[in-house]
């Protein structure tokens, strides 16, 4: 029995060495099914969050979003389109801190969950209180039809990501950002996003899969980049604005699956004591797309830089900082800032995965973890 | 002429070693020097914010909060005190992400800036953004009267620590959580605070200074303990609630002074990813106050315990864990639960500083580090 297991296994795998690179190489696919029938040429469609979604959505003046680990991450990036797109004010919590803080409810506010598999603990307990707090409705992201969440939910998006083995969250996770910027567009559907911006938003969307295909490419490149971890015990992943959570993610992502040591931080709070770890033990990742913070972050980098750490920065700006003894870049296509926490997540995935592989973890199973945590 | 000043510094630091500790040892002064001429036996003095105050309090819907660092970790308490205790919502953001968000401002509501120096680049560019968005008044909490912060602020309370040497701040901490529970209590007179709980809020405060000197008294025990962490390389700190931005600031002064790569974690989130780091290399330490939460932090701790984690859980219940090979208690007094963040942060800053001694460290001048970050 057990040799019929592994095989089945093995063919599942085809001929990826691990669940979790076929996960992040089916992420074009997931995102392409993701948005299967929720978009037109020009809008979101209001009614894949449910047929109340049309009535509800209009009435919405604030957002409040609670979720762990991975999906937490994906929920500060919801933060930064909510906020920055709608102009509507959106809570993030992690679902074992909202629980237990005072419940402080806007007006006509929207409470979304994000779990992949919509059974973890606090998150469903925390949508539990906030169904007795006064939210005007519930909404979920998730990856599973059939779970709690979306049982107890008023409204619901599924990722349609398929079933994810690896325990570290990869298609997961980039299938929630598209499930939150969809959210965000049919928030701002009749509000202050004009037909013209919506149009180029989901013909945004509508290419994603292919550029994700081009970002994936770079898989080799970032292959070789692992090697200079391998021996490392720590590293410092930077990011600012919506950069700043797929940071985070990245260094969960080298957490979970590597052991090392790695530790995210809005570029600008450097100064303000995590420059005290820079030596050449510490590399320092940095997510930097050609955006308004480019030039911000790049005068952080230069801090880094002149104490002798070691650079590691992901751009899609074509003039961005030169490379150096102590600087590398890896270049991604050029990307529309919208979409850019989705993109620049990819190489981070990638990079966790071969410092793992090399450091001989075991990927799609590491230490202590589960995949679905349904304890408190 | 260098003789004499390190003759002045020798003389200002007294017979303790460093700027730091005669710094750390001060705060039971520098508390009392904060509450003096602010509070009665049965409330908060509103005018101490200056004289608008009295007008303007009553009018404050909704709370925003914009610091850095170790101001930040403070405004992170304050959240738990407005919104646990008012009812009012409360944003808190790092100043250099602050910034470059959308500009979401509530109605009527206050902005509320932190900083020792009253210069802090950010911070301050953050005040004047917050002037021309339409705030109902801006306050700040900041340690040097002629500073920008204060006079550019409608409102203004000064934390009277005095000058703080150390570039790794512990007395501008403690006083900022003092003026911050000043802030709450006088945003709630005539609110939902009754009068019996008002007069028994200036009474803990009143008698804070007290208690210090108690929790002070575990220095030893602290160097002690010390002794366990001068040959790590990491370490991570959890709490849950008002003490998770206690565990955040713990883990600063650690990666500030020691260079140990020190990580906090909302307790909750241990089995969202960083369990996977734990093993006998990484040390773990809790802010583990007897409340509500610490069932559950219990929980989270014996999955460390499990897993072969060093523990070292600082808590004032004396029917907590037990202590064992992996799990070393230290009992602070008994204290109330709405003061607890101020107390259990001065066993964390005695941690970072004894470890920073055995290391033989530059502990008043960390590395990389600049006491004031006058720029972005």
């Amino acid at each position: 029995i057990r040799t019929s297991v592994v095989a089945a296994d093995a063919a599942e795998r085809g001929h990826y060495r691990h669940f979790m690179l076929k996960e992040i190489f089916e992420q074009p696919q997931a995102v392409r099914d993701t948005l299967e029938g929720r978009i037109t040429s020009t809008q979101v469609l209001p009614e894949a969050f449910g047929p109340q979604a049309v009535t509800l959505f209009p009435q919405i003046q604030a957002v409040t979003i609670v979720a762990c680990g991975t999906s937490y991450h994906a929920g500060l990036v919801a933060r930064h389109w909510i906020e920055g797109l709608l102009g509507l004010p959106c809570r993030v919590e992690v679902a074992s801190e909202y629980r237990y803080r005072a419940q402080i409810v806007p007006t006509a506010a929207l409470f979304v969950t994000i779990s992949q598999s919509g059974e973890t603990a606090d998150t469903l307990a925390a949508l539990r209180l906030a169904k007795q707090s006064g939210y005007l409705a519930t909404l979920t992201i998730c990856n599973v039809a059939e779970s709690s969440l979306v049982r107890e939910s008023d409204l619901a998006l599924l990722t349609r990501a398929g079933p994810e083995i690896g325990v570290a969250s990869t298609k997961a996770f980039t299938t929630q950002l598209v499930a939150l910027l969809l959210l965000t567009l049919a928030l701002g559907h009749e509000r202050r996003l004009d037909s013209a911006f919506m149009t180029q938003a989901v013909t945004l969307l509508r290419n994603a899969p292919q550029k994700l295909e081009k970002v994936l490419a770079l898989d080799e490149q970032i292959a070789t980049l692992a090697a200079q971890f391998v021996e490392k015990q720590h590293a410092l992943f930077l990011g600012r604005g919506a950069q700043y959570p797929i940071a985070l993610e990245g260094a969960l992502k080298l957490k979970e699956i590597s052991y090392i040591h790695a530790e995210a931080y809005p570029a600008g709070e450097l100064k303000h004591g995590p420059l005290a770890l820079i030596d050449e033990n510490m590399p320092v990742i940095a997510v930097a797309p050609n955006n308004a913070l480019l030039e911000k972050l790049k005068s952080n980098l230069e801090e880094v830089r002149a104490r002798g750490g070691q650079l590691v920065v992901f751009t899609d700006d074509h003039a961005a900082m030169t490379a150096d003894a102590h600087v590398q870049l890896l270049r991604l296509p050029p990307i529309d800032d919208l979409l850019a926490p989705l993109f620049f997540t990819i190489p981070l995935q990638l990079l966790a995965y071969h410092v793992a592989v090399l450091k001989g973890t075991d990927v799609d199973q590491p230490r202590n973890l589960a995949k679905s945590v349904t304890v408190e």
